[in-house]
Formats: structure tokens, sequence, C-alpha cells
């Protein structure tokens, strides 16, 4: 079975995902799904490229990401395939799946162009049913990726910003919410680390003070903030069964500022 | 494998539409699965109805549509089910299949009535896990419909709200808002184009003037409302990377003026 | 293939649900998922042990049940497997799987504390990723409980409050509100019955009254509510074609008290 993965900013309102996997399925009855989300911040390309960047690893070898956030769709934007090391990416060149495929090793990068493999009615609004989910379909048929049109050498790219280390201060900022309303921050803990050790701390989120680093939920206090080692590998700003979210007022973008 | 196509009002809330397909797989365990939608609006048949006319034929052949929004559970309400060209349609005969059948072309409609193929014991509540899911794995797994009971002549219809087009004028409706905040009208781009070619116009909504016609949201202009051909091949008003429904803080129902 | 069966409180916006599904397909790309929801209110282990109760038993023999409501992940709280005359539930001993493993009939509980069948990175916050979904995937490929780790007599265990049943009224609360408002209590309709019969009775939530019980919402007039037996079993308070958590402004926890 060929596992197709999914990552868009349709929603599950509306019948978009659904009619995305029925065209899948038209073309391949074997092809399996797991939907990454389908609840990416709409238009927000940065988010996307983010939870594929922190998901694409765990799927089996030869998965098909098909990942659509896709406000040029009608215009000159392309649509790629980019072949990695271990597995494909269909989308629109506009940087969403740069920071996985960069991360698993590019081998080649594809334009889509032949419209043999593309559904007969072609619409300017919705490239993710009309193009993108019959060349996953396809490729999970074993279509070879030089079928479906001529090699570019490059791929357009976003980046996540980075924080500022300085010898007295690290400056982050929070890169992601989740639905526990954990602060996802883009700091990592080893150089949290190697900036402080394990010596005392304040890091500052909207004016209010962290000062604990705990290894689980269960060790904190009810209502003291404290910062996390995540499932994403980067610190968050947590609390005990309540969201972090809530308590500081601070979103995706909020600075974090660290101080010895 | 068989591909069982799920439309319900059930939300993902709670575990309705799991049960569903628990049941299903408990029937027949190489039954596929895809949600079209689990967010018709409550009670709506017309909602569902519309959506499932405009996703049913991206399915493959033989797809077998489990339809559920059913007010009328536990009252004298049929369910059947309906044998069209292509697909067969699961669901309480309240016209809730009643566009996307017609429009493969009906074949046969059957009453479910014989208990061999419901669960053993029946709720008055949820037709949907007791009768309708398992009919509908029992036709995945070649049971024919005429074991299920009587034919029927007729199913219930809903129909879809029609634009009125005046030589000087067409008065159609937003039908459906997507989650995107794209309205959907009742209206053709092929009706549109026969109304007034290429030449100018001003379409009306809630007071607000619209007098571009787009081929991709990209082509917009930030801030400013536009129609475009979406991807139900219908008009839809909308903008650029951002909510019409916001915009115009209209939703279904609301009349769409278009004038020479 | 073996069936998975996943119950979370991650949601479905972050990748969180998805990831767990990549890894189990990693090691088993046989197995199937069926969601029977993701929406647990946040920590909730009664509520996700609520909905597991009324859930596994629609499921094939052998089901394996992934349940994670985890508060206590990273601190000295166990993962189990409990195998059930039936199936298999993978989860934290916080009592998630409690109430569904003793209806089935618990047969063995065994601790993971096998790393080999764990990922290679263990987090400490996301568990779900990098032990319990890896064991699930080797359970439904033929591992054998005892490989995981040591046997344990019993599990943690929670309780749902019971109705007061006295002879002159019961006071029973509302266990749970379902997406479409419905309120369901934790009276049965055969309790209800045993108490009034079919003679008159008049029902109390939040100071309104409630004095008809129905077989179907079709039955009921608009705008009155009713009690009625619903799809889990037990009676609920609902109205028709509304919400009767709306009308009563009540959710979980609230008294409902039955008078003769």
């Amino acid at each position: 079975m060929s596992l197709i993965a999914l990552l868009t900013d349709f929603g599950l309102q509306d019948n978009y995902a659904g009619v995305l996997k029925a065209v899948i399925a038209n073309i391949n009855p074997e092809a399996g799904f797991v939907d990454i989300s389908h609840a990416v911040r709409k238009h927000d390309i940065v988010q996307a490229a983010f939870l594929l960047k922190y998901s694409f690893n765990y799927f089996p070898k030869n998965t098909i990401f098909l990942c659509i956030v896709d406000p040029g769709v009608g215009s000159n934007r392309k649509g790629i395939v980019i072949e990695t090391k271990n597995y494909f990416f269909v989308c629109p060149n506009n940087g969403i799946a740069s920071l996985a495929a960069k991360d698993d090793g590019i081998k080649k990068i594809t334009l889509l162009e032949n419209n043999e493999y593309f559904l007969k009615n072609i619409s300017n609004t919705f490239h993710a049913r009309d193009i993108f989910a019959p060349v996953a379909a396809h490729i999970s048929q074993g279509v070879v990726t030089r079928d479906f049109g001529k090699n570019i050498s490059h791929i357009e790219e976003i980046s996540l910003p980075r924080p500022c280390i300085h010898p007295n201060y690290i400056e982050g900022q929070i890169i992601y919410s989740d639905a526990f309303g954990n602060l996802i921050t883009n700091i990592s803990l080893e150089e949290f680390k190697r900036f402080c050790g394990t010596k005392k701390f304040s890091a500052y989120l909207k004016r209010k003070k962290i000062n604990k680093l705990h290894t689980s939920y269960a060790q904190a206090k009810d209502n003291e903030p404290f910062l996390i080692e995540g499932s994403f590998s980067l610190l968050e700003v947590a609390l005990k069964n309540a969201s972090a979210k809530d308590f500081f007022g601070a979103g995706e973008y909020e600075p974090l500022r660290i101080k010895k």
C-alpha cells in the first residue's frame, strides 16, 4: 500500500479534503491516507512548512506528501514534485515543502507540466484537486517523476526565524502555538543549556517572568509557567493542565527573552 | 477494496462518526473510508445535498455513499438505498441524496426493511449506526440491493434555489459559504457570460458593489471583492487572502443582484 | 488488516494525531485506522473513559485501542497494555480504558517497559508518539503482550457518577453533552421506568421542567424539551432540531431530578 500524507489549510468543514482523497482513490484504489493536518492557518505557508518539517520523518519511506497552501493558485506559480532521499513532496512551488525537503536531502525537482496526469478539466481555483492530487496518485502507482515535466534546479524557499544568541541573553520567539495552548519557541534545549547551563535564568514573555525549566508537565506547580523541551524538540512555554497561550495572552511571533 | 464515503452532520467531537466506521469494519474489515464532511450544519438536509452533488462524481465507480442528516430518525420516514448508474447512496429518504442520484441517473430505489442486515438492537435515535452503516457494509460485500426490501419508484426530492435571469439583471443568491469565507452563488459563469458577455457589470451584495471578474485570486487587489468561477464551477464572491463572508457580513441565502 | 482505533485529546489542529498514524504506518504499513475522537476535553480522562466505554464493542474483535489523555506524561505513571476478552487497550495507566476493559473482561495487564518496541528517542512530553503508538503497531503485527514487560494485577480505575434512586425521586446528572446539544444523563430508561412506570413525571434541570418522554425526536413539539433514550442507551434531555444544552444553559455535571 502506498501512503499519501495530506497537509492543507482546507479545514474539515467543506468537502475539499474529501474530494482530494476521492480523486486519488479513483486513480489508485489501493492508496492509503494519513492526514497531518487540514487546519493550517489559511494561506500561511510558513506554518505549513513548520508542521511538515516536524512531521515528515516519522512517515514510512516513499510516503508521498500532498502539501497544499496555495494562495497563488491560478497565477504563474508552478506546481512541482520534489524527490528527496526518502520521500516525494507534491506541492505548489511556494516554499511549503522547502524545509522538510532540504532536511531530507533533495534529489530532483520536477515541474508539473504534463496534463496527461491531471484531471481533464482544470479549474483556476482548485489545483489541489485537478493537478496535485492526481499527480500524487500517479506517483503512488509508480509513474516516474521525469514523466511529469522538466527538471528545475531550485525551489522557492522559506525560512523560520532564528533566535539571536548574545552573551547576555537569548532573544527567540514563539513560532507555533498548539491546541493545548503550549507556546513552541524557536530555541532548542541545547541552545538554552549552552547559554545558561543549569544556572538560574529569567525568561520574559509579554512582561511576565518564567524561571523554571521542567522535564515533565507533572513536575510543575499549578498556575506557574515553565519552560520544557516539547515534542518538537524545541523549548516550549507551558502550564500544567492549562493553556500558556491564554495565561500570557501570547501567540505566534511574540518575542521571548531569556537572561542569566 | 470497497470505498465507503461518509457525509453527516455529526461533527468530529463525539464518537458518532467513529462508531459508524467501527460497525462497518466489523462487517467488512476490507472497507476503506473517505470522509466527505461531518460538518454539515446540524439538520440541514439541503446543505448536505449540495455538498454531495458537488463531490460524488470525483469518487471511483461503485463507491457507497453513506449520507446521514436525519432529523426524522425514529419517525415513519424510511431508509433507502439508491442504486445509480455508477454508485450506491444509503440514506434516509429525505432528499439528502436526491440531487446527486438524479445527476448520476437513478436505476433502482430500495427500502431498507430486512432487519437481517441491521444491528441486532435498533435504537430510535441512531439509525446511522444501527441500520445505514450495516447496510452500506453489506453492499460493500456484494449483497444485492433487492435483498434489503421492496423497490419504490420515487424518492423524496429537495431542490436548490435557481437564479432569476431577467433581461436587465440576474438575481441569484449565496448557496454556500466555505471555510475560506468564499461565498458560492447559484449562478454559473456561463449564465453570467450569456447575460453580460465581457462588458462592465455591477453586482450588489448587502449594498456593497462588486465590479470585477477574475480568473485567479492572485489577480485581485487586496481588499477588493470580485467574482470568480470557483471549484464548484459556480460564481463565487471572493477576496484575495481574506474572507468575503466577513467583508460582506453575508452568509447563505443572501441575495446577489447583477446588473449591466 | 489490523485495525487501530484512536481516542485522544489532541484535537485535529496540530500534527499530533497524524504523527501517531505515521509512526504506526512506519512499523506496520497494513494497519488500518479509525478515529473514535480526538476532541476529548483536554486532560479529561473521565470523558475519554466514557466515550470509550460506549464505543469499543462496536469494533471488530482484536481491534487495538490507542487511548491517550495523558496529563502525567513524563512522570512516574506507567504505560500499559490491557488484554481483554476481545481487544487490546494501549494507554497510560490512569483509568482511561478502565471502564471499557472491565466491561469486556480483563485477561492480562502488562507494563510497557521494553524499549526495544519504542522509538529510539523518547521525549518527556509525547509518549503517545514515542511509546504507545509503536507498541500498538507491534501488537498489530503479532508481538505478544508478555514481550513488553512485567504483568501487573490491577489497573488504575475511574468511575462514572451513579444516580441516586430514592422512593420519591431520582437524582441523576448530565454526564456528557454532544455536538447536537443533547444532554446525556447517567440514568437508564430501565431505571426510569422502574421508578415511575408509564405514569406522569416531572424532571427538573436548572429549575426548568421536563414532563415528556418521547421515543423519537420527531414526536416532540418545537421548543419543548423532553427525555428520550438516546444512542448511549441512556436517558437524554433533548429538543427537536435544537440544542438542549443552549436551551437549559446546562452542561456536564449538572444535576437532574425526576419526581413522580
